[in-house]
């Protein structure tokens, strides 16, 4: 079963990676990009099985190991 | 309107991103995940228009700056 998780700071936080984005993309001639916010993608396969037992799973990992969850927030998507 | 751009590797390309986490989460008991597989999300507003032109903006942001064709490839949705 595919899982796949997104990763975005959290609103407030300032998103240094996202300020450089723009700047660059400014400075490329696309002056009407704003809000540009750059998160984390993490694509994986776990055991087949219950789908709501999966989104459990996947839910801990990112708890444990894949989200800094003081900054940052994240998305799960299973199936 | 919202443009939403996803950056992985190209299949073939060593993740070491992905083979790291995929090394943490075995360590932290999650055995059975596999192919683990980390990009890049970066999602930002560009100017209310036609769809399908800015589709081609930022598709020609991608080649330009936010993904290296090289070893990446991406995804585009906007709207």
């Amino acid at each position: 079963m595919k899982a796949k998780v997104q990763v975005f700071l959290k609103p407030g936080v300032l998103d240094v990676q996202g300020k450089a984005v723009e700047a660059a993309l400014h400075g490329l001639g696309w002056s009407d990009v704003q809000n540009v916010r750059v998160g984390r993608t993490i694509e994986f396969d776990v055991a087949d099985g219950d789908a709501d037992k999966a989104r459990a799973e996947v839910k801990s990992m990112c708890d444990k190991l894949l989200a800094n969850t003081v900054i940052e927030s994240y998305a799960i998507e299973v199936g």
